[in-house]
């Protein structure tokens, strides 16, 4: 089992701050994870990761085995040697994207069986299949295969794809043959509390390293999303992380994080970067649309990241209207800081156990910001 | 006058050792300057480039007129604040653009009257209105406004364009306002030594700090471009700096240094490295096309840079594959390296005395790569 110590909880909500150890080093939680599906964290090296805060890097399987591929990262020696990166890695399994990307499909008891791509040509997914290419990968990290349906399918659908998901865990465990790599299981069960908790008493009966709340990133409205996660973190072991799966905004992160959650990955940093969004303390700020292109001041004044601390407004507005690759860049480099300090402090919020106050001012300031946005944009 | 002194000359031939002090720092010449055409160079921030050798950088005042615009730089102060670079700044006067982008442009005696490509709009460019933009824009050295022509058009051609350029160098001239700013005049008269020599003839009597080699980037043959360019380079006088724009490839350095040449520019290291190709010490690398994508050795095992520390072959081919933004920018930074670690190794050998063998040795080389390169296409 993967260490994990609890080292303090917030006496006002369920937040809890933790110290896990991994193959590759350390993870102070609550953690956010910088997604690098394909070997890669969009626009950043790993010394640019080493300088935003990044703990932990999200490749994912299904990516991975298409390209570069189980053969390449075996005579490779693993991602961490083929991407540079030392630190730890968590791979996704490959369930998600077999649900949600387009083209041929077909999904059995024995896995899936999807089309290529990048070469048209039918690739298999099992259980099985998952924990090989994931043990190749080396990922300190790694999780089951999971069946995952939209959340507003009938009763009958979310169900047979929780137990469909609970036979493939069984198989992921039997699978491993490398202690060192920690394995998650998913818990699924869509929006309907009853299965939720029947996929949590599976669950937790096996030895796995932790646990993931899957299933929640698509198809249900923001207040299901946020029970759901206050009461399937509930039914989690308290001695074990728990991982929220594609999760979220910053609003996202702190309610998570409040209802107990430890672990969270998302693209919306770097996504929002390459739309030229900057996630700033004064509310979210749309590059391109600066009211003033002459602005001297950072992106965030209050920030202390190498973009907030070298660069204007102005000069990055300049690099998007000329479409400069570095733009995009130096956004996602800003916005993964930004992630990265708001999990800083709100680790050091428990640990002082005020994160329930700390939280709730997070959330009311950023509701103020947005509140005003949308009344500068309906102006 | 702008402070350049001639350190060595090589024996064998007529390359120069140079040093030039602007007021934003001394050049060590020969020089080969980063194109940032638009406030940036391309996938670079100021701390790559110190990283990669760069010493000067180089804007481009139809481009920067265009957008941010002057008022911007006059607000901001000037482009070494806007785009944080505190060395050498090198701006061309945007004739070569209102010769060669597309676009409604009309020249007459006063300027060009072209079309903006950002709003539609007319914009003047005059001598004055070029060297105005020039000096809010705060750069190092200034270059005057010419009319380009491809170099074959008919000779009453190049010759009327080249007269005009010689009237536009002289009202450029009298429109500078800050002596601290150095101000280069640029030789005209296509691949013609008669009118080459009538030209350098006249510009030389008057007080530029230095002297272009212009209108030999378009329409001319390699063969006619490098007799033209040692022609060009005898005429300059011994005691300012010469700077041929817009060349060139390395071989195409190297015979220009060979005919006593101190400044370049080009874009090759950035453009190629957007099509995915590396300069190495053993020829040109098409990342995309490697024979091997298990290749764990390095771009260039001869090179010292950043990129070629880190990563593999192997690695950076997947960057490529699955359209990382990051790939170019990787190659971006070892091709910057590449060209500036040539004319470090040129200077070195100039010192030495040892330059017309050293130029001979990486001329030769080059071209067997080449051949080889070519033997491997047509098998």
């Amino acid at each position: 089992m993967i260490p994990f110590e609890v080292l303090a909880t917030d006496p006002g909500s369920n937040a809890r701050r933790g110290s896990m150890l991994t193959a590759h080093g350390r993870v102070e939680t609550p953690v956010f994870m910088d997604v690098g599906t394909r070997a890669c964290v969009t626009h950043c090296s790993p010394d640019d990761l080493e300088r935003v805060g990044t703990q932990v890097v999200l490749g994912n399987t299904y990516h991975l085995m298409i390209r570069p591929g189980i053969e390449a990262f075996r005579a490779l020696g693993g991602l961490h040697k083929f991407m540079r990166w030392s630190g730890p890695i968590l791979t996704d399994s490959g369930g998600f994207q077999i649900f949600s990307l387009p083209g041929s499909r077909t999904i059995n008891e024995k896995g899936a069986r999807f089309k290529s791509y990048t070469d048209g040509r039918y690739h298999q997914l099992s259980p099985e299949l998952s924990i090989e290419v994931q043990t190749a990968i080396g990922s300190d990290i790694m999780m089951v295969l999971d069946e995952c349906v939209n959340s507003t399918s009938p009763r009958e659908v979310v169900h047979a794809a929780m137990e469909r998901t609970h036979r493939w865990a069984l198989r992921s465990l039997a699978a491993r043959t490398n202690p060192a790599q920690a394995l998650f299981a998913i818990v699924q069960g869509g929006v309907v509390p009853e299965l939720r908790r029947e996929s949590a008493d599976f669950l937790t009966q096996h030895e796995f390293d932790g646990f993931a709340i899957g299933g929640l990133a698509v198809g249900d409205k923001r207040s299901q999303r946020e029970d759901t996660t206050a009461f399937a973190a509930e039914l989690l072991p308290r001695d074990r992380p728990r991982y929220l799966m594609g999760v979220g905004t910053p609003p996202d992160l702190l309610n998570a994080m409040l209802a107990g959650v430890d672990m969270f990955d998302c693209i919306i940093p770097t996504a929002l970067a390459n739309q030229g969004t900057a996630f700033t303390s004064t509310g979210r700020v749309r590059v391109t649309r600066l009211p003033s292109y002459l602005d001297e001041s950072p992106l965030d004044a209050a920030c202390s990241c190498y973009v907030c601390k070298t660069y204007s407004r102005a000069y990055i507005h300049h690099l998007f209207k000329a479409y400069e690759p570095i733009a995009p860049r130096l956004l996602a480099l800003h916005n993964l800081h930004y992630y990265h300090s708001l999990m800083a402090e709100s680790r050091a919020a428990i640990e002082r156990g005020v994160f329930a106050a700390f939280a709730k001012e997070r959330l009311e300031q950023i509701d103020r910001h947005e509140h005003a946005a949308q009344r500068l944009h309906v102006a």
